[in-house]
């Protein structure tokens, strides 16, 4: 291990190393023990779906079984895995969207929740046809949350689409019959056909799969969105700072890991509670320096700026420092290492969900009834624990990185209101953002999200790749660990403009961003998808038409199976930085790889190496760049006719 | 293969020599070539959870990689995939019960579907606190149909748990916090919390695979059978026979094979159609003959005395008959083996489900608002087919057996009538046969259910055990796959009572049953789980305390595994004759087979051995036995107090 170079990051070599003399395991140790994985199951080939197998399919055409016990083939085997990660990716994302909703539905004047943006409800309402007017503003947010949590489950009809869908890609949708049904419903079909003895045809597997990914991105991820936003706020720009030097020596450190923002929110306003801020002056802390992990980090970060310790990989080396009085958790993404790792420093693990319980874990199960109750007796666990820290054993690493967050569409659309020449053009619009593109001012945009992944160089590939799209003047947004990699490196610093392309830097400049906009939590990849399909409407054309790529560079877990999913069946191409597991197929690997694009408009790309992964989305960029310029010299042409033949 | 014994089954045995000489692939050959299975996909050591791994972890504790990359224990991956085996079985049998709940919806009149029994669906709609006075019988339907389909997604509350489960068992589903939520969010919550990060505690995951499972045998499955029962009319004891030579020389021979009752009952009434039996004298053939497989089989079987071709490990030897023009299939437990085999023969394999395609297959896509039609034309394509038979291909075995079937509770109810005092006992419920278990002229009850598996010799469990039980006068109903080996073996005639023990033969003789009651297809499990509870509350007592269990020598499918959770949840002690993808995990096989008894009163038995696992089934019964007469006892003596407390 002490020759592989495991991280980009200098704060998590130096914790690894503090790990190696703490004696203490952590992820790259594992899998370390662990050796090359599984190739069957790598490939995507082995199936156990049914108790005759498990069944495996020699990866060399023609020599040792080429079917499974009841004559699945490869190309079976591997898309039946492969549907079934996006029926968990999407089943992930969707509960929690469920879990806002709930929270939602429970929000009162006087309660633990509320609704803290107004505009938002009416703007959710209005695109749900709920009637607005004279409604109380609780009863209007409860009639809402219902019509969210009805998508879930109803039993007739299509799950509504949102606005910001351009038409055609609507009718395409509706073409290809992938319009999603109930969002649960479409889990429960995946998980049927995929059953042993149903269905046993890769293209029709993977058409569920985009159907039901579709259910991820445009309803239970964009509800977890628009309903966060309406019950905490929509974010606005703000300043933190990001990776383990923003734990303090002084304080009372807890770490908010996971996904829901329910709980963190409360945590967040506990760690402001007069009566522990007593207690915390009482155990001789200077204060409560609450800091987030993951996605539930970024949503706390999003709207509070609360500083984030860092991502993915980082949440063991986290308890590593020997600082942390308690990592409180929710759902997703949560080592089961932790309580072990815990136990060899002062640190508390504590679980808080009934969807995640883990052994060896403290659970004070978060109720969202009483939820400030739950969360206050979470803080005084931390602070009661701050007398157990041992001092000799921390090491709080010196890196930390300034970061301007929270670039919600909202928050994009007023700083693009700045350079508006509002005597000629709208205010409100994207339209600024649409003329650069166009322009070529900006060549293209990228998203740049997922997760962290050991079998890459922790970070490295996302950081890469951002440099070298902002050098060639394609503005990233980013989400989850993605994003944190960026605010880590400080890219997502005004100063980064620097390292952008000329283009670029003057839009930062004058728009006053960054040139990588943090734009939140995985879930609010929705935003991302709204502003694709807003710019595109703008332009009058399809997602696929515009010069917009997707990659997730380091990810790993099957909620990014789904993101993918639904991001390519948006007409937005999307690189895997990972190899998923289907190489086995040939032609499963043609359907994502190609012959999709005839489908939606996009493809998968898989491409491992950074480098060449940036070279071909700067090709991808600039050959849509082409299309889109002979498509808009069309339509003006046609326009031009018009008006002609109106004279 | 030649020296192995694959098959308790003659007419098998005979198919698997043709396919030899045809030079044909069988089930049996692809095993052969397929060699052991993987190790730790068989322990259920191996995680494929997300793209850091695959991960698998040492079956021999303290070598090699005793964790995922996450840290996942052998105890978390063996929970969490045995949970994901459920939630799949969960969704097989409730997207069907959907699915009939769809066709209810459309029932009419004068249409396709419509309600034959309307005394069902009074009982239905009155157990679900629906208004039934004065209303249209397809007003109410319908009415019935959105209350079901409702249950699959309803955002609040809790499923509609059935009349026939006993109040303490209620109580303690909801004291373990088992109760389901809606059927689909269910199914989501597991796919949801056995994502990478979520659950890592075994015992909380097998509880979760409690109340997903339960969610299925009385949402889904219940809803399946209750639904199906008012649509197509609740089975009545009827003569049939079973097995391949059932088949005809000189008829037009139609295999049905999958699950859902929709499409099967369709073509039973098209093929009475008037212009195609004409088309059949045209053809040269002297009538159709329509039989089934699997459980789609069952449902014919139960409702029309429609033959019985075979059971699962049979639906390729059907095609190697060369007698069979068409193999029509819906969904579940369909080899994707077959479309290559059909071309090998002149048979037609016909999928007609949107939830099955099949690479290779004729789709005849089977539409429920035109069903009759969609019916005509696959028995058509069948018909025209019947001139590609070539005669010298064919080889129809002798072996079939006669059969009495249809033990709906209400065809059980009506035969135990006939042994009723009226002037002493009512009428119209189980008490002749609880009377019989407390006296114990019957020493218990034993469901036989499931599929087949090729790690078993071909229905040789079932027979074995199936015998036994009967033999010590413990009564067996059977369903599925276990029902039709049964029907095989002659077992479901009326003479199999000379099998029987004297105490068993006797009340068959008096009730007029076969000793082993066919009670339908997997759905119908819960026909079985409204019997025990019935029976419970006739005397005051749980499911637990009855001498009733459960076993499914052969499994094999997802279904399977749900349907013994929710069994085990019932109460019920379950066999397993294949052993589940669990032996990795001390602390799993520990809950499942010992621990969850103080939770439920019931649990799992492993035993692959059909002697060893009767001679436990009977131990057991019998302790069940006394245990039971001290709590009746216990129950007399207070009754007689509280009676002497009053005088």
């Amino acid at each position: 291990m002490d020759d592989k170079i495991l991280t980009a990051d200098k704060a998590t070599a130096e914790l690894i190393s503090k790990a190696k003399n703490d004696g203490v395991e952590t992820v790259w140790d594992r899998q370390q023990i662990m050796k090359a994985p599984c190739g069957f199951g790598e490939k995507g080939l082995c199936c156990r779906l049914c108790a005759m197998g498990p069944c495996r399919i020699s990866p060399t055409p023609g020599k040792g079984a080429q079917k499974g016990l009841c004559g699945a083939t490869a190309d079976v085997i591997v898309s039946r895995n492969l549907a079934r990660m996006v029926a968990a990716g999407t089943s992930a994302h969707s509960d929690h969207g469920r879990s806002i909703a709930h929270v939602l539905h429970m929000a009162s004047k006087d309660g633990n929740y509320t609704v803290k943006d107004e505009r938002k409800l009416l703007e959710v309402a209005k695109r749900l046809g709920i009637e607005t007017e004279n409604k109380d503003m609780f009863d209007l947010a409860h009639e809402v949350a219902e019509y969210a949590l009805n998508e879930y489950g109803k039993p007739f009809g299509k799950l509504t689409i949102p606005p910001s869908v351009p038409e055609q890609r609507r009718k395409l949708w509706e073409k290809l019959d992938i319009v999603p049904r109930a969002i649960d419903r479409e889990v429960v079909a995946i998980m049927h056909s995929t059953h042993m003895g149903c269905m046993a045809d890769a293209e029709s597997l993977i058409t569920m799969s985009l159907r039901t990914a579709l259910a991820d991105g445009y309803g239970g991820s964009y509800m977890g969105t628009e309903i966060s936003d309406i019950l905490f706020g929509t974010p606005v720009a703000r300043s933190t700072e990001a990776n383990l030097g923003v734990l303090e020596h002084n304080a009372v450190n807890i770490i908010l890991h996971g996904h829901e923002p329910a709980l963190s929110e409360m945590i967040v306003l506990a760690a402001d509670d007069a009566e522990l801020l007593k207690l915390v002056k009482e155990v001789g802390a200077e204060g409560i320096n609450v800091t987030g992990m993951c996605c539930t980090g970024n949503e706390v970060m999003m709207r509070h700026g609360v500083k984030i310790a860092g991502n993915f990989l980082q949440q063991e080396l986290a308890v590593i420092t020997g600082a942390v009085e308690a990592v409180v958790v929710d759902v997703q993404c949560i080592f089961p290492a932790l309580p072990e790792l815990a136990e060899a420093y002062h640190t508390k693990f504590i679980t808080t969900s009934p969807k995640a319980r883990i052994t060896g874990a403290t659970h004070i199960e978060f109720d969202e009834a009483t939820a400030y109750e739950s969360a206050k007796n979470i803080v005084r666990e931390a602070i009661l624990n701050y007398k157990n820290r041992n001092k000799e054993k921390v090491f709080i690493p010196g890196s930390k990185n300034h970061a301007t967050v929270g670039f919600s569409n909202r928050t994009i659309i007023n700083h693009l209101d700045k350079v508006v020449n509002s005597h000629i053009d709208p205010t409100g619009t994207f339209k600024p953002l649409a003329d650069c593109l166009t322009s070529g001012v900006l060549r293209g945009a990228v998203g740049v999200v997922g997760c962290n992944n050991p079998k890459k160089v922790h970070d490295q590939s996302m950081i890469e790749i951002i440099k070298t799209m902002i050098a060639n003047d394609i503005i990233v947004v980013a989400t989850g660990c993605a994003a944190q990699a960026a605010a880590k490196a400080g890219l997502l610093s005004k100063d980064a403009r620097r390292l952008a392309g000329k283009g670029l830097a003057t839009v930062c400049e004058l728009v006053d961003i960054p040139p990588v906009l943090h734009m939140g939590s995985c879930v609010d990849i929705s935003r991302i998808m709204e502003l694709v399909g807003e710019v595109a409407k703008l332009l009058g054309v399809d997602n696929c038409d515009l010069p917009v790529v997707g990659i997730a560079p380091e990810w790993m877990s099957e909620k990014a199976v789904a993101i993918g999913h639904y991001v390519v069946a948006s007409g937005i191409d999307t690189w895997l930085g990972i190899t998923p597991p289907i190489m086995g197929s040939e032609e499963v690997v043609d359907i994502l790889t190609n012959r999709i694009e005839e489908m939606v408009g996009a493809k998968f790309f898989i491409e491992e190496d950074p480098m060449k992964a940036s070279r071909q989305m700067i090709e991808r960029i600039e050959l849509k760049r082409r299309r889109l310029d002979k498509k808009m010299e069309l339509k003006d042409l046609s326009m031009e006719e018009a008006a002609a033949a109106k004279e």
